[in-house]
């Protein structure tokens, strides 16, 4: 059987790599590369410079891939998802027969395989039956916090992960990730806000404050930022002010 | 002034660090090392291995210090906790007047230094002003996920990440973190379980099910193995079956 190595390289920088991570991607046979086209250009450039850096096995072999866009303009956006999903297994499944018998493929994911991150449920739809191993990395709640200084939760709370669709009302500490609508807009002028973006990377920004007074300017910086880099990648942790 | 970095070294073994991590050690004029007594010795393995594979800079120095223990007989958990940060802030004190001038200190923090993990808290009480830097680390979230082989979410579904202590009715997927009660007795045996132990390290225990079905043989095999070593750390996931 194949075994497919699903390797978090965190986020922002090649240096977010575990020791673990390194070591699982010199087992590949076949790295898969996604290649996004123009816009997320600086991501690419991170996995080559992992894969430059810390891949040593001279016989490994690289494969670059589309990732076909998901249908944002569907309105139900489970069976967009889910038409995505196939799309994506379709692919996958012709990347893992490129992989020797009994070899090893990798997938390189931004952030962590776990968190908001399809790279599990795309595999478990490939019809060839292959061996999945994860390999953790740091996700953008992390790294936010740690850009910071502050730690996730208050003593002994919970936190909610949540993405900027889902937000509601903000009773417990809440981070938002994945917020396209910018939804902090909508939230509670009196909570406090730590927002970053393109965390852990020479890029990064951070605003943080009382919601009231930074919201406008947040806005405006991810305006900026995006227009600048052709994408943007942001999270923040709202919670009430104590 | 001195510069403190709270390096988060991940979870279970020296591997989980991040390249990152390894270069924030070597940074270090004195790295300070929690000798916490018998009991979770194989962490402090887990230290003396990390700074011993990954520590090249020959004039470090190490300086080990024993945490206090927090007086859980405090029917105030908010006093307790607020009593024993005082105490460790007396001993963070002492630890960085070792540091020499403009010269840089490092905690290793097990985990992530953003999850219940109170570091950060302990320094924000210091009265010598410091820079404080922060490294990611992966916590045992993440650990927990990847050695299950699954994603923490649903597709584009929230995350609360809480306590044994304030586990209520799961409506939303939950992670349960510092459960020394076995929260999960309590809860609706339909839920799906993922629970681990020791995640990350060669002890790791792994057991999913249906909560009502492998709820008995998770107390059962946590029972043996704080036996065993003197000392448990678990994390599960709880989330309503598809």
């Amino acid at each position: 059987m194949k075994t497919i190595l699903v390797v978090g390289i965190g986020t922002g920088s090649a240096e977010q790599l575990t020791v673990a991570a390194v070591a699982a991607l010199n087992r590949a046979d076949v790295l898969f590369v996604p290649e996004k086209g123009t816009p997320k250009a600086d991501l690419a450039d991170v996995r080559r410079t992992i894969i430059k850096r810390f891949v040593t096995r001279p016989e490994v072999r690289q494969i670059g891939y589309a990732v076909p866009r998901r249908d944002a303009g569907n309105p139900d956006y489970g069976q967009g998802v889910d038409d995505w999903h196939a799309m994506l297994a379709e692919i996958f499944s012709w990347l893992i027969s490129d992989v020797p018998e009994n070899g090893v493929g990798a997938f390189l994911v931004w952030g962590d395989p776990g968190l908001y991150d399809s790279t599990l449920r795309i595999l478990a739809r490939v019809p060839e039956p292959v061996r999945v191993e994860v390999v953790p990395g740091i996700t953008a709640v992390q790294a936010l916090t740690a850009a910071h200084g502050i730690a996730l939760n208050r003593i002994g709370e919970p936190v909610l992960i949540t993405t900027g669709r889902k937000l509601g009302p903000v009773e417990t500490d809440t981070v938002v990730m994945l917020d396209g609508q910018q939804a902090f807009l909508r939230a509670d002028p009196d909570l406090e806000i730590f927002w970053g973006a393109y965390l852990g990377s020479p890029d990064q920004l951070l605003i943080s404050g009382r919601l009231g007074d930074v919201a406008v300017e947040i806005a405006a910086t991810r305006d900026e930022a995006r227009a600048r880099h052709g994408w943007i990648m942001d999270t923040y942790l709202l919670r009430k002010a104590r």
